[in-house]
């Protein structure tokens, strides 16, 4: 048996658990300085005891920033078997987290399918869950009930739970006054708020939010705090609304690190470019270095169809400020439940912006890969190319389907390609372009 | 006939020209400003005398960020008319400039039918045309040649063209001692040098510089002055190849601000994110406030077939942090010619990256149309939203081809749209939500 609860309860008891051994070693860093980010509430390892097929990860702006991937059994893709294939492909892609955001029928076998199969970290939003577990009116629920569906997902090995515990009854007015644009744009924030607009109750996951540790504490449930008020459009970026919610999580992150329980804090949203890093710097002082999970920053809102694009330019922007942890949006994001391809084009442009900030933080080794691509691409060796490519196919495929006359070179340049004229050049040979 | 040579001249001597009055109108400053950033340098209005179809605009970091789209014929597409009609697609999603970069046959009809149809600004790279023109091996041409082709390009009523010419012989040998890892991968940059290698002779448009200033004003051309030595990776970015090379072009831009030759100058590459800022306000200082005009920057060397992301999130930070033009990156960079999809794709990332910027250097009224689309989306008025779009064709099929059950949401949420929750709510009425 092990002699702690959860892997910040170990950090803290001195005890260097497999987990933290196993993320040193990814992360170029030594068990010791793991195990103190843990105990200080700067990296949470993810990892619900039940689930034990996790290849754990570490999340900590200090670490390789990480990426998250929504899908999820709904009305249109009802086969379990063929969401788990979607699952199982954004792992190999690179996603490190999956949160299961089924919206249809009995959602526990899939969720459980999830917990026994997929080394990722697997994170749920249990105030969707209800609705759907219980195949009830929102209005009909109550505060036990919530909170009962998120011992459930505890006791199936869900690895993190997303949880709206900063929005209060306070916060009907504070909407209300206000007149933000686009009000409450998180889904399960805008359930939470419908739900005490409907009741005349507090918010029960911040009501019992003691009840919430103690389960969390349990299994080693991290908890999301989730942003409710993160905005929706970029007239709402930073406003009173979202920073006094984040002022709310900042004391939740606390109570939650006084039981052992790991915290990571969500974040916007909708944001004007030039606010971004100055959010990023205010979370991590309010939240004391809690690793910060963001949506976006989405940078402009005229772009439906390619908000992977919006989303990858303020997720770079946010990871190289001190974001740990993206959520992939894709092209479909505001227009529809996104296909096959959609959620591959969200991964691929979320890795992008992850790595491109890995570099700009100088996380040891990230570079690596970029520089054994410059000198592939120097020496013209297209094979050695795709081994460093983020997607080889596609770049493969781009190459081939405009087959160059030179061989060395491609349809964009031909002869005028500048590496065979300096490789050339720099050899003392003459240059023939035409 | 005007009492002036080029614009510059004429905002020097006072005289506010009908194309600083459409750029004051424009960017919604006073005509007073426009003339005087003009006498500046700091803004370029590129509109070649010839060019009388044009319609102007004003190129500099205060102002609206432009994007330019490479273009023309090629041995794979040698139709005029097939490649005037992607000229014009371009202009219509909002491409301010064209670069004419033919590569095959006879150029000059085409550039001609250019700056006598296009209204946008026209650029080239008469180096590379050098080669096509005279249909003759690169170490045969002189300098004079070299030259004689500017002036062609010039009469033909091009209103900016590229020429390298802030590398010199002592590059060669600076190239040789600092082993950069992508040594020179400007396609214009690689054939001056090679030149100079095969030759033996000083970089042309760098020796005749005082007669290209003559052409240039006589007809208004502006240069645009090239950056052969920009990071070709990751590695080689910020490196001391790069920036003498700046140095240089800040000489140049001084001299060309004494014959009021308007300039902008070109810039990296290949960067990691967080050395853009930086290279930003340092071109500003060494240029004296010249237009910064960018290629990328591209933050990570991993992603062939996604360059149009990369360079869009080191585009929206360059543009953000100073830069005033973009030139879109297309899927295919570093792989093939861009197909017409592979152009859509670039020109708007490009234009979110610019607007993205925009927004957040303030520039007025950038926000007025996200501004709308807020209250579209908040009003669930999908109508609207295609009408705030920056594509709304695609937009509108995303959402189309996935048919919501309840019109007025999307099949993202269905009825778990916050949207809809929320506007219920703050109207006190009852939330359904299964």
């Amino acid at each position: 048996m092990r002699n702690y609860t959860t892997q910040m309860d170990a950090a803290r008891k001195g005890i260097i658990t497999p987990e933290m051994k196993t993320v040193a070693a990814k992360e170029y860093r030594t068990e010791e300085e793991i195990r103190d980010l843990v105990a200080k509430g700067q990296v949470a390892i993810c990892a619900n005891k039940l689930h034990t097929c996790i290849d754990p990860n570490g999340v900590g702006s200090m670490l390789r920033t990480k990426i998250n991937v929504n899908l999820g059994v709904s009305r249109d893709c009802k086969d379990y078997n063929i969401e788990m294939e979607k699952v199982m492909a954004a792992v190999n892609m690179g996603a490190e987290a999956i949160m299961d955001l089924s919206s249809h029928g009995n959602t526990q076998p899939f969720r459980r399918k999830l917990t026994s199969e997929c080394p990722a970290m697997i994170g749920t939003v249990p105030v969707y869950d209800s609705v759907i577990h219980y195949q009830r009116d929102l209005a009909t629920l109550t505060a036990k009930d919530f909170i009962d569906v998120v011992r459930l997902h505890a006791e199936d090995g869900v690895d993190f739970v997303t949880l709206h515990c900063g929005i209060t009854r306070k916060t009907i007015e504070q909407i209300r006054k206000h007149k933000r644009k686009m009000n409450i744009v998180s889904r399960g924030g805008s359930l939470v708020f419908a739900w005490m607009c409907m009741t005349g109750e507090e918010n029960p996951f911040y009501e019992y939010y003691d009840e919430i540790l103690d389960i969390c504490r349990e299994y080693d449930v991290t908890i999301s705090l989730g942003d409710a008020c993160r905005p929706g459009c970029l007239a709402d970026g930073s406003d009173v609304c979202q920073i006094e919610e984040l002022v709310r999580l900042g004391e939740l992150t606390k109570r939650a690190w006084e039981k052992d329980v790991q915290v990571m804090v969500e974040g916007p949203g909708h944001m004007p470019m030039d606010q971004i890093e100055a959010n990023m710097k205010m979370q991590q002082t309010i939240c004391m270095g809690a690793p910060f999970y963001v949506l976006g920053p989405i940078v402009t809102d005229i772009a439906p169809g390619y908000d992977h694009i919006t989303s990858a330019i303020g997720g770079a922007i946010a990871a190289a400020s001190g974001a740990a942890f993206l959520c992939y949006v894709t092209p479909a994001e505001h227009l529809a439940l996104p296909n096959v391809d959609d959620v591959k084009q969200g991964i691929i442009a979320s890795k992008i912006a992850a790595h491109a900030a890995d570099i700009a933080k100088k996380i040891p080794h990230a570079r690596d890969i970029d520089d054994r691509m410059g000198d592939a691409r120097r020496n013209l060796d297209w094979d050695a190319q795709w081994e460093c490519a983020l997607d080889p196919e596609t770049a493969k495929r781009i190459r081939d389907e405009r087959k160059p006359e030179h061989e060395d070179t491609c349809s964009m340049c031909g002869k005028f390609c500048a590496v065979r004229s300096m490789n050339k050049a720099l050899n003392g040979e003459y240059i023939d372009i035409l």
